[in-house]
C-alpha cells in the first residue's frame, strides 16, 4: 500500500535553531549528529538514500559561532515527522523531534522555534491571551496582581478566607499555592467550591472580576474530571504544572470544550531543563514559545533577583518569548513571582512593561494590617508605579 | 468542619535524600529551605506554630558530608501532603513535593527516596516486572534482547518485513523506534497491525514467544484509546516516554484494566535532569525508584561508552535503582541501549548480570546476511557469552 502524504505539511520544513559547544569541528558534528538522531536514529551509511533525499532526515540550514567555545546550527525538519496521520500534529511528537534523544547527549541546547504558518495554523494556541485575561478581570490599565493561598496546610475555610479578603483587596488573580492538590486537610472540591464563593462574594461587593485559579495538576486519569468540578464550582482560571503532567496537558485544558476558563502554567519540576547555560532548553523556548503553542494564557516563572536562581536576561527572553510573532497565536502573559517584594515593583514595570501578571505571595502577609489592607496598599503603589 | 486525617496516612513521613552544594552552612540553609519551600511555600517566621507541630513543614532528619563541597540532607515530609482525600497517594503531588519548585534552585540534587510501607503499599507498582517479563517472552536463562524498527520514514509493511525476520532470528522484544508515532507515512493503527501480524507469524514458525512493543507515546487525550488500539492489534508490550508525557502515564498505562501488558519506559527528553552532577535527579531515583513507582516493567537508558553521555557508574546506579528492596513493589529490567555493538558484551553482562534487556538497534542491519541470520549470530553470541 502506497501511504498519501499528510494532507497538510507535505513538504512543509520547521526550523529548531541549537547551541551547541565545542570548536567549529565539534559543533559542526554535533549538528550533522541531531539531523539523524532526532530523525531515523540510525548509523548514517545505513540509511536508505531515499529517506535522505525525501527530506526525512534533518538539514542544517545556517551553521556559525555564537561565542566563545559556542556555535548556533538552525536545523529543519520535515513537518510530516511530527504530523498525524489524522491531519493534526501532535504536539508531544514534536517535542520528540526537537529534543527526545539528544536532551541525553551534553552540549547541546535548544534557542528557539520556527514553525512556517502552515503549522502554526494546526495548533489552536491560548485561548484568551494577554487581551483576553485582561478582559475577564476586568484590569485594562497596569499589570494584572495575582497571589496565592497559603500556606499549605491550613483547611478549605482559611483558605476561603485569605481569598475573600484578597478579592475584596483588589487583587486580580487569587491561586492555590501550587502545593495544594487534594490532600485530605484542604480536600479538592471543598476548596475549591468555598474559595470561588468567597471571590464572587466579594465580587459582589467590590464591583470588580476578581476569579479564583485553582491548581488541577493531578494523575493523568483524573485531569478532566477535575477540570469539570473547578468549572462546577465555580473556578475563574486554571492552574497546571506542565513539568509534572507533561507540556501536552496545558493543551488538552485550553481545548476542552467543557470550559471555558484560562489556562495558566507553573514551572514546578522544570528547573533542570534551564539550569545549564549549555543544555536543556533556553527559557524563551520552554516559557514562551512551547507554552504559546501549547495554549497557555500566562506563565509562571521566578523573577531575578527573588529566592530562585534566574537572571534579568532569563526573565527578558521569557517575556519576549511571550510576545514574539506566532502567526495566529495569541500572545500570553508573563506571571513572574518567587520572594516579589515592593521594592522590586520598579524594576518589574521596566522589564515588563504594563503587559504581565506580578505575582505576589507571602510579603501581602507581611504588613500590619488585614489581607485586604495589604492588598489595597499594594494595588494602589502598582497604581502609582506605572502612572 | 473539621478534616479528617487520611485514614492510611495521618502520622506516616517519607524521606528524601538530596546532595546539597557549598560549605556547611550554605548547604545547611539549602537544607532548611527544602523542608518549607516544598511544602508550605511561605517565610519561615510567617508560617503559624501549628504547621511546624503538625509536621507539615519538611525536617531535616540527617546531614553530612557527601564529598568535596557538597553535603547530605535527608528530609522527611509528612505522607500527607502528597495524599489524597480519596485515600490513595497522588503520584503527581509526591513529584511535587519531592522537587517541584526547588528544581529551580541550583545545586539541589535528589539521591533517592525513603518511602515507609505504609505509602507503598498505595502504589501498584510493575504489573510484569523482571520475572514476569522473562516468563512472557518465554527466555529464562540469559538477558532478554529487545531491538527497534527503524528507520522513521519507512512504510509500515516495510517495518512488519523487519519485525518478521527480527522475531524469526531470536529476537525477544520487537520495539518501534522512538520516533515513530503516527505519521502520515507510517500510521500507528496500520504499522501496529501489521507488526504484530508479523511477529504473530514468526513465532508459529519458531514456537518462541517474541512480542511486538509499539510506542504509544501521544497526546494526552488519546492515550487510552492508542493503549485500547494497541492491545486490539496485537501489540505484546507498551513504549512510553514519560518525559514527554508525564511521569504519571506510565502509572495510567501499567494499571488500565483494558490491558494486560508490559509497559517499558524510554528515556528521550529527559536528559536534563541528569545531566548536571549537582543538579537534578540522580539516575538511581528517575530511571530506578520513581519508575517502578509509577509501574515501569523495564526502563530503557543509554549504555555507557555509546553514543550518550551516561557512565558506567550511572548505569549501575540504575540497575540498582531497577532492583533495590522497595517493599511489595516488583523489580524491573534495566533496558541499556543506544549504539550497543557485539564488543559491549561482555562488559553489559559484567555490569547487569543476566537480568536485564540488552537493546540493539542499527548494530544488526550491518552484518553480511539478512536481519534474520544477524539476530541469530547475535543471540547466540550472548548465549555463549554469559555461558
Amino acid at each position: 500500500m502506497k501511504h498519501s502524504a499528510h494532507p497538510v505539511l507535505s513538504g512543509t520544513r520547521f526550523t529548531v535553531t541549537y547551541t551547541l559547544t565545542g570548536n567549529k569541528r565539534q559543533a559542526l558534528d554535533k549538528a550533522h549528529d541531531i539531523c539523524y538522531e532526532q530523525t531515523v536514529e540510525f548509523p548514517p551509511d545505513l540509511v536508505p538514500e531515499s529517506l535522505i533525499n525525501n527530506g526525512i532526515v534533518g538539514r542544517i540550514e545556517d551553521f556559525g559561532r555564537s561565542g566563545r567555545g559556542s556555535y548556533r546550527a538552525d536545523i529543519s525538519f520535515s513537518a510530516e515527522t511530527v504530523g498525524a496521520a489524522s491531519g493534526g500534529i501532535e504536539l508531544t511528537q514534536l517535542l520528540n523531534v526537537i529534543f527526545g534523544n539528544i536532551s541525553l547527549k551534553p552540549g547541546i541546547k535548544v534557542e528557539s522555534l520556527a514553525l512556517p504558518s502552515d503549522m502554526l495554523r494546526l495548533f489552536q494556541g491560548p485561548r484568551f491571551g494577554a487581551a483576553g485575561l485582561r478582559r475577564l478581570v476586568g484590569t485594562a490599565d497596569r499589570p494584572l496582581i495575582c497571589t496565592a493561598l497559603k500556606p499549605m496546610g491550613l483547611p478549605p475555610l482559611e483558605l476561603a478566607r485569605q481569598a475573600y479578603l484578597f478579592a475584596l483587596g483588589g487583587i486580580d488573580i487569587i491561586k492555590d499555592d501550587h502545593g495544594l492538590a487534594d490532600q485530605p486537610f484542604c480536600p479538592f472540591g471543598e476548596r475549591v467550591a468555598r474559595c470561588a464563593e468567597a471571590v464572587h462574594k466579594a465580587n459582589g461587593e467590590t464591583g470588580r472580576s476578581a476569579v479564583y485559579m485553582p491548581n488541577i495538576t493531578v494523575p493523568a486519569d483524573n485531569l478532566t474530571q477535575r477540570v469539570r468540578s473547578a468549572v462546577e464550582r465555580g473556578a475563574g482560571a486554571l492552574l497546571v504544572i506542565p513539568g509534572i503532567t507533561g507540556i501536552d496537558t496545558i493543551r488538552l485544558v485550553a481545548e476542552d470544550e467543557s470550559c471555558d476558563l484560562p489556562v495558566v502554567s507553573h514551572p514546578a519540576f522544570w528547573g533542570s531543563f534551564t539550569v545549564n547555560p549549555y543544555s536543556g532548553l533556553s527559557h524563551y523556548v520552554l516559557y514562551g514559545q512551547l507554552m504559546r503553542l501549547a495554549g497557555a494564557d500566562a506563565v509562571v516563572f521566578p523573577h531575578h533577583g527573588g529566592r530562585f536562581a534566574f537572571s534579568r536576561e532569563d526573565c527578558l527572553n521569557i517575556a519576549r518569548g511571550c510576545s514574539a510573532d506566532m502567526g495566529h497565536l495569541k500572545k500570553c502573559l508573563p506571571a513572574p513571582g518567587g520572594g516579589v517584594t515592593k521594592d522590586k515593583l520598579r524594576d518589574m514595570i521596566d522589564l515588563y512593561g504594563r503587559d504581565f501578571i506580578l505575582l505576589i505571595g507571602g510579603e501581602l502577609h507581611r504588613g500590619e494590617k488585614d489581607l485586604a489592607e495589604n492588598s489595597r496598599r499594594f494595588v494602589e503603589m502598582l497604581e502609582n508605579g506605572v502612572s
